[in-house]
């Protein structure tokens, strides 16, 4: 019976005069994920988002369950719930209340009575009802069909709780509130590349940029011969996972073993990781400005890996110019790992496949660097910048 | 009769060549937290730190309280537990297991039986008991005292556990596993420099930078007299309380008002809160480099305000040479103030005062700038560098 979805979101409501474009972005979000379900038409209604079929009719179950799985990945909602659309006005508001609470009480299948309650909100105030009065109306309407008996009224623990909203053009009943993952909507802030690794970290932090509205194109290394197919195929993996919370990331696959190779025949073996770390920020940075990203995004985590070091750090950003976010520099490897639970990436990253980074790798790696005996090394390589330029050139895409 | 505090660490437990060097960090931060106690010995033991009294004795009552509510705030401890240590000798062991055990089922007030359950873990292989026949041993002995009316063992859901650890040199014996905070000890990455705005983000991530090994030294901003002695008094309150959990930070305050009527006199308004951002990087990183700071840390969001665009971090990170850690750049405006109430400077943060970004702060200010263009704005100010550094040079050292 529900034919209505009612989208809620939060820190966008926060927003002064740029409140209008996230709007508009939330929506457009929505109607994208919900692209696949035809007749479906979303709106604003201050302050919420609307969901419904065109022809206004009930969703049917499988709508529904496309509609819950997807608005779950909607970026800068923080909850949504299906409801059943009335008129302002109690006579209407009452049976519909009835029908809903009534068959959720008599499903319960637990031991006692169960507990219940109603939650009102009233944003129209010409309304003759106060959001106490509008309860205690349907609670005693509730009683008045299932008989008093059957539950009890628990405003704190109640396992069963009737929603319902009066607004100023139309009424909603819902008996429950789905999480979404709350932030921006993807599209109000600038697009950005995500450097993918393989590892677990690196989807987290594209995950968490987009939360808070950047697109993310992504951009992966291997070094085939030395590396079999499998590295790349593992993060397209990555890359789909990531884009159901997108509308759009374009995946860029470089091929670094021709820069490997020179770095190991050129370059002193401790800086070998850095140095490899630094061509693959420039690779990306060629590949961001051509695709009109404004920051490159990485997985670092301060202390985590010798690559990670602050001096490292600071070598590695040195050798780009754009804005490199690292949305996990202050995080422990178990908060990342369960967020890859949560999002979906960590049984794909958690397979073992060998990266690009461990081609050639020296025993020891260097955990201090400066970006001045960097540069030195680097110039060993006489055509270090015709080898990077010949790789952003073919660069394969993948979307 | 606890005469021991067994304490356990995770991700260093991951480090190779390391490991000893973040050991003796995370020995010595336990050592500083515990400082007010006397006659105390911190030392390690094979994949644990272990707390004990010099005359090897109970702790007091009020010991147990200060180390309870100190070591929560330990980095790099990711548990720990007050305990009994014994003999590796079963004779030893079950007859504390059953003083301690039946102490707390006969304490259980709760209604029927308590839930109770024996955890043993052996690390010690030449023990003749396996875990499993350690934990069969404990739990009979301990319905012989009680009773075998008295609990119900589960596994899963137990109300009350006996820990007990069998190793090497010692056993222990234990009733709870207090969470830390995990990450790293501090003190084992370089000292960085946090800006402290007054706001309930930048105390975040200066904490989170800090769970990750680096020691803080802050940096705030006022602009007296066109902002109260408030302003700051705030942020030393806030200060104070990150110190809990390092050994020790100093608070740089500079007085930016003078900048702050130069830029007002001589650039255009809706750069304002830029320039001024800018400068406040430069004057922390002059004081950076002065305390030996490696990196600068902010609290910024993406997108959360005008200053906190993609355009505009990436302007004012331009300012200045220096790594700029940004930990809560991927974060939720909601999960700042979780964190925030966790660590204890909400409440501080929450307080409105006037700070120094909103003295002459533009009505509209640009949310997208570009380098270039600001620099054109600095220019307009003959005495620039002039002013910052005097700035840097007169900043008030507060510890």
């Amino acid at each position: 019976m529900y034919n209505c979805i009612i989208c809620r979101y939060h820190e966008i409501a926060t927003k002064g005069n740029n409140r209008g474009m996230f709007e508009r972005c939330l929506v457009e979000n929505i109607r994208h994920l919900l692209k696949t379900l035809d007749g479906i038409k979303v709106s604003r209604v201050r302050g919420r988002v609307r969901v419904e079929r065109d022809d206004k009719g009930a969703f049917t179950g499988e709508q529904l369950d496309v509609i819950k799985s997807q608005l779950r990945k909607c970026f800068g909602l923080e909850s949504f719930s299906p409801a059943v659309i009335t008129a302002v006005d109690m006579e209407e508001i009452r049976p519909i209340a009835v029908e809903l609470a009534a068959g959720a009480i008599g499903a319960y299948q637990g031991e006692g009575k169960v507990a219940f309650r109603v939650r009102a909100r009233r944003s129209n105030k010409r309304f003759p009802l106060t959001s106490r009065d509008i309860e205690i109306d349907l609670v005693s309407a509730v009683a008045a069909r299932t008989g008093e008996d059957k539950f009890t009224i628990d405003l704190n623990n109640a396992q069963i709780t009737l929603g319902c909203e009066v607004r100023d053009e139309f009424a909603v009943l819902f008996m429950e509130s789905i999480p979404a993952p709350g932030g921006l909507p993807v599209g109000c802030n600038p697009r950005v590349m995500t450097l993918l690794s393989g590892g677990i970290d690196s989807p987290v932090a594209a995950w968490l940029i987009m939360k808070r509205g950047s697109p993310c194109d992504f951009i992966t290394f291997h070094s085939a011969p030395y590396t079999p197919p499998e590295t790349v195929e593992k993060v397209q993996r990555v890359a789909g996972k990531l884009n159901e919370y997108q509308m759009h990331g374009t995946l860029c696959i470089a091929n670094l073993s021709e820069f490997q190779k020179a770095v190991r025949d050129n370059c002193k073996e401790k800086f070998r990781t850095v140095l490899y770390r630094r061509a693959m920020m420039r690779i990306a940075e060629i590949a961001a400005r051509h695709r009109r990203c404004h920051a490159l995004v990485t997985g670092d985590s301060l202390g985590q890996v010798a690559s990670q070091t602050v001096p490292n750090m600071y070598s590695v950003g040195k050798a780009v110019d754009m804005l490199v976010l690292r949305p996990l520099v202050g995080s422990d490897k178990l908060e990342c790992i369960r967020l890859a639970e949560e999002i979906g990436t960590f049984d794909i990253s958690n397979v073992q496949v060998p990266d690009s980074c461990t081609v050639f790798a020296p025993s020891s790696p260097c955990t201090s660097s400066e970006p001045e005996i960097l540069e030195q090394e680097e110039k060993k390589i006489p055509d270090y910048w015709q080898i990077l330029e010949k790789i952003a050139l073919n660069l394969e895409e993948w979307t």
